[in-house]
């Protein structure tokens, strides 16, 4: 089974998953999520890097066929830039794979997280894309940005930034620039739900793209999307759900 | 607290929906979803129609500032296409109301679970769509499936049919035809985790409109998604990570 862990806490990880767990011989993930769970001494657990995702579902499809039972974990949603993809990428290798009885329990994912805390920025049509070029050429992302922006979509960044490629954001927001209006809301929202969690909101003409690291999701609204000001809080992000004055 | 019930299921409903609803005096929702919930004899509902989010949205926020602990319910998440917006549409209209302590609990949304039931889908860059346009033009609907094709994300496409509307669903497919490969997987995904839940496979070529309802998603491949054949059970639909063959 891949199981979603949702964004850390563990309120927001659905029972499904928790049983999941419960019910694992053999434990496959990224080492911090392993962190998070409570195993017992009689469950396997098999530590991985984080870059490493498709040898680590390799390994899940090979316990499973000698008859462990295996959840492989990941963060969020293991649909949504996890490792559900990488399961499915590798479960033809082996002709036994593919008779396995494979399951994925879904999880809250990372924008989900941010725009609870937000107020409602995904409250119509939106895209999500990742910024990280390791997997796509980056004229793929550029063209993705530039259709997004066309569409006028919401648009939830994920990957906004690493170490090797600080600034892939920066030329992200350069491009939008381009296309989008200054006065767009931005959000950088970092590790929602983590005891280091904290949000920041501006608009895409002073969005600066070092406020992003690796556990930042970025929201770019639409022409729709606005602040909403609050005496002595912070501003509500929220899109209308009628466009354009809708009826 | 503007709560998300998930897709049906209890085991995907997180914890801290239900203790938001544990915690609620009154609980304000479209019928079918309070009848999900096994509500205390002290607990108060208040059942409005389908289409009336706004007025529930008002009646929500006027129960909170009479001092009421009020949850608002919502199928999958309340962020994406559901009750959050609607509560942030509303909270402008009494300045007593931006005082109030707001939160939404996210929670898994429809296009999540028919990711888990069909393999990887939305594994890659993907975008949302809702083709109601009860509170928008069609023309930026098509404007939306037109930009979401040229950026060849994978889509998912919410209210896809509805008893006013049953052709939109069609119309839809007949833009992307224009622009996008027959060959392009598609999944129509209807009651997932429900009873009666049914998943359908098929290519753009072949979709048929008629087979969407109003508790169907369907999801529309990019040009990397694939159906990866099993013996004796339904293939696997899954988008790659990478893209263009990737490294």
């Amino acid at each position: 089974m891949v199981v979603g862990l949702g964004p850390g806490p563990a309120e927001w990880m659905t029972p499904e998953a928790g049983a999941a767990i419960k019910a694992a011989s053999d434990v496959v993930g990224y080492g911090p999520y392993l962190d998070r769970l409570a195993l017992r001494a009689d469950q396997r657990t098999h530590r991985s890097d984080n870059r490493a995702e498709l040898d680590r579902a390799r390994l899940a499809l090979k316990l499973a066929a000698e008859g462990r039972a295996v959840a492989v974990v990941s963060g969020g949603d293991p649909g949504v830039f996890a490792m559900a993809a990488a399961v499915f990428e590798a479960v033809e290798e082996d002709p036994r794979w593919l008779d396995l009885d494979i399951a994925v329990a879904p999880g809250v994912t990372a924008m989900q997280a941010a725009a609870a805390r937000l107020g409602a920025p995904l409250g119509h049509d939106f895209c999500a894309i990742s910024l990280s070029d390791n997997l796509k050429p980056w004229a793929m992302v550029e063209r993705r940005l530039r259709a997004a922006a066309e569409g006028d979509f919401v648009i939830a960044l994920y990957n906004p930034a690493s170490r090797a490629r600080p600034a892939r954001i920066g030329e992200a927001f350069d491009l939008l620039r381009r296309i989008k209006g200054r006065s767009t809301p931005v959000a950088f929202a970092r590790a929602v739900g983590r005891p280091d969690e904290s949000l920041t909101l501006t608009t895409l003409g002073e969005a600066d793209g070092k406020l992003a690291d690796m556990a930042t999701l970025v929201v770019v609204g639409s022409s729709e999307t606005r602040f909403i000001a609050r005496n002595g809080a912070r501003p509500w992000m929220a899109t209308p759900r009628a466009y354009g004055g809708g009826r």
